[in-house]
C-alpha cells in the first residue's frame, strides 16, 4: 500500500498460474478485510505472472476430495466472492494475463477491469462439464448484457482482450503493466471528491441483491456443488483433465 | 431429425399463416418433449410458408369462446412457453417470414434467431388492445435492453429484419432459407465440445427465475387472461378484427 | 392542456432553479393525478427557466429539519415518484436546462427524454455525501445498462447532453425548446393507434416490480432517510453547502 495515496496493489503469487485453492481464497478474503481496516482508498488486484492472471479454481481441490476440505474450499470461494464483490473499497483488476473461470470471477468482483492485449478471459466452466453457480453468474451479468452473458455461458466462451473490451467484460486495455497501473490510478482518482462512506453505502446497496442472494443460499449452494462434483462421471472428467495437464507439463 | 448430426428441423405447417390454436400449442410442446427423449442435439424451428413464420395466436380461440376451451388454450400456450424457453436442447428460430405477437414469442423462446430480410417481427399486442402477459415479456426482455423492450411494448412496435438485428431481437440475417439453415448448423456446432448435460443445467439455471415465475403464477396468469379477454369491449374489438380479416381474404 | 390533441405541458416554475421542496412535490403529484382524471393523452414536463430543468431536492428541507416536516417531505418525494413513474399516461421530460439529482429523477420517471445541448444531467448524490435511495436507482437503471448506472452512481457523475444521449439517459437532443416540443408531439403521436387503457396496463405491468418495491418498503425507506440525514456529519455537510450557495449568490 502506498501510504501517500492510500492505494494498495495486491499481487497474486502462487506459481505457476495462480490456481485458486483453499489457502489462496483465505488469503484473498483476509487481505481485503485488512485493507478495509486500514486507511486504504482503493485496491488493484493483479498477478506476479507475465502470462496468467489466474487460471481459476484448483482442480485438485475437487478431484478425489476429502469432503470436509471440499466444503471448506467452497465456503472459502463463496466468502472471497462476498468480500470482494461487496467491499466498500474501490477495486480494480489489472488483468496482465489469461483469466479463465475463477480468474474471470475475481475480475468481475472488482469494479473496473484493465486488461493487457492478446490474453483471454471468460467463464469457460461449460467446457469442463461444470456449471457456474448463481453467485458467479451474478457478477458476470453485472457487467454484461443478459444476452451476451447467456450465450457466453452456454458455450463456455473465452474472449480475446479486444473482444472483452467490446462487450464490456473489461473496461480498458493497456499496452503494458505499467500503463495499466497508471490507468488504474487515474480511475481511483475519479473518486477523490467522493466521501468514502457514501461511496461504500452506495455500492453495497447497488450490489445488495446479489450479495443477499448468496448470503441466504450459501448452504444450499454448497450442498449442490458438493453433490454435483462428487458424481463419478464428473470425477472421471476432472481426473482425465489433470492427467492431460500432467503430461503437458512433462513435455 | 438428421440421424448423423442429431440436429432436428421442426417446420410449422398450419396454412396459411401458422395461427397458433390449441392443437398447434399441444403439438409444439409434444414435439420438443419428444426430441428431448431422443438423442437430439439441437432444434431449428421454422415455417413451411414463404411469407409467414407464425402470425401469432389464433384470435378465433379468444372470440366468443367456450370458457373451458379458452382455459385449455391458454394453459397450452403457457406449457409451450415453459417447454421451449426451458428446454435443455439448443434451439434456434429460422424466421423465414413475418413473426408478430405469438410468432415473436416462439422466436424469443429459442436461444438464437436467424431471420430473412424484409420481414417484420415484434410484440404488437398493444395494437390489438391486448396486454402481453408476464411470461411473454420475460423472454422478450431476455434478449433486449430494458429500455428497448419497454418502448416497443408500449407502442406495439413491429421491427423490420434489419432493425431487429440492430437491437438484438434477432442474431443474424440470412439471404435465403438455405443460407439460414447453414448458419443454424454453424451455431449448433459451436457446442460440439460442450457436454449436453452441463449445457442443459446451465441454461435451466440461467432462465430459472423466469421459468419459476410462470410455474408459480400459472393459475393467476390464466385467470387474469380469461377475465381480461372475455370483457365485452375486448370481444367487440376481436370480432371487428376477425370481420376485417374475412373481408380481406374475400377480395 | 391542448383540448384538441389532449397533450398537456406542465412547466415547473419555482425560480430561480426549481428546487424541489414539499410544496413542489405535492403539486407535481396532484398535477399528474388531475391530468389522469381529464381526457389527457400525454404529458410534457418542462421548466420555465432557460438554464435549469430542476436543481433537485431543496437542501433547506433537510438542513436542521423539523422531523415531522422532514417525513412529510420525503413521503411527498416518494409519492411523486410513484405517481409519475407509474402513471398510465405517456410522459416526456423536455429537459431545457441542467438536471442534477432530483431533476434527473423526475426525468427518468418519464417515458422519454428530450434534452437541449450543453446542459448536464445525472445522479450526483455521491458528490454531496448522500446515497440515492432504492426507488431513485430503480428508475435510473430502467433506462441505463447496469454497468453504466453502477459506475455513474459511485462517482456521482454528471453527463453532458451529448454523452447522456450516447448512453441512453436521454432519447433525443433538440436545438431549441420549440424543436424539442415538436419532437415531444411526434413521440406522443406514435401512440395514436394504441388503446390508452391497454397502454396504461402494459406500462403498469412493465414497471410493476419497481413500483411494488417502493410501495412495500415506503416506511423503511423513509426511516432510513431520516436517520441518515439527521446525522451530525451529514448536517454539517449540508450546512456548509448552503453557506457556499449563499456566498455565491451574494457575489
Amino acid at each position: 500500500m502506498d501510504e501517500r495515496t492510500g492505494f494498495a496493489t495486491l499481487s497474486m503469487n502462487r506459481p505457476p498460474v495462480n490456481l485458486l485453492n483453499l489457502e489462496m481464497f483465505l488469503l484473498l478474503t483476509s487481505s481485503i478485510k485488512e485493507l478495509e481496516q486500514n486507511k486504504c482508498r482503493g485496491v488493484i488486484l493483479t498477478s506476479t505472472s507475465d502470462s496468467v492472471f489466474s487460471a481459476g479454481l484448483d482442480i485438485k481441490e475437487m478431484y478425489q476430495p476429502n469432503v470436509e476440505r471440499l466444503r471448506e474450499f467452497w465456503t472459502a470461494f463463496q466468502d472471497t466472492w462476498l468480500a470482494w464483490y461487496g467491499t466498500g473499497l474501490p477495486t480494480l483488476a489489472l488483468i496482465n494475463g489469461h483469466s479463465p473461470a475463477g480468474g474471470c470471477v475475481l475480475s468481475t468482483c472488482c469494479e473496473y477491469r484493465i486488461m493487457l492485449p492478446n490474453f483471454k478471459i471468460g467463464l469457460n466452466e461449460a467446457q469442463f462439464g461444470l456449471v457456474a453457480p448463481n453467485f458467479v453468474r451474478a457478477s458476470f451479468r453485472n457487467v454484461l448484457t443478459n444476452r451476451i452473458a447467456e450465450m457466453a455461458l452456454y458455450e463456455g466462451k473465452m474472449f480475446q482482450s479486444a473482444e472483452a473490451l467490446n462487450i464490456g467484460l473489461v473496461d480498458e486495455l493497456a499496452n503494458s503493466k505499467e500503463e495499466g497501473h497508471e490507468k488504474c490510478i487515474k480511475f481511483l482518482q475519479t473518486f477523490s471528491k467522493v466521501d468514502p462512506l457514501t461511496r461504500s453505502l452506495t455500492k453495497q446497496q447497488f450490489r445488495g441483491k446479489d450479495l443477499d442472494d448468496l448470503r441466504r443460499d450459501k448452504k444450499r449452494d454448497m450442498d449442490d456443488f458438493v453433490e454435483f462434483v462428487t458424481q463419478s462421471h464428473i470425477q472421471m472428467k476432472l481426473g482425465s483433465y489433470l492427467e492431460k495437464l500432467k503430461n503437458k507439463s512433462q513435455k
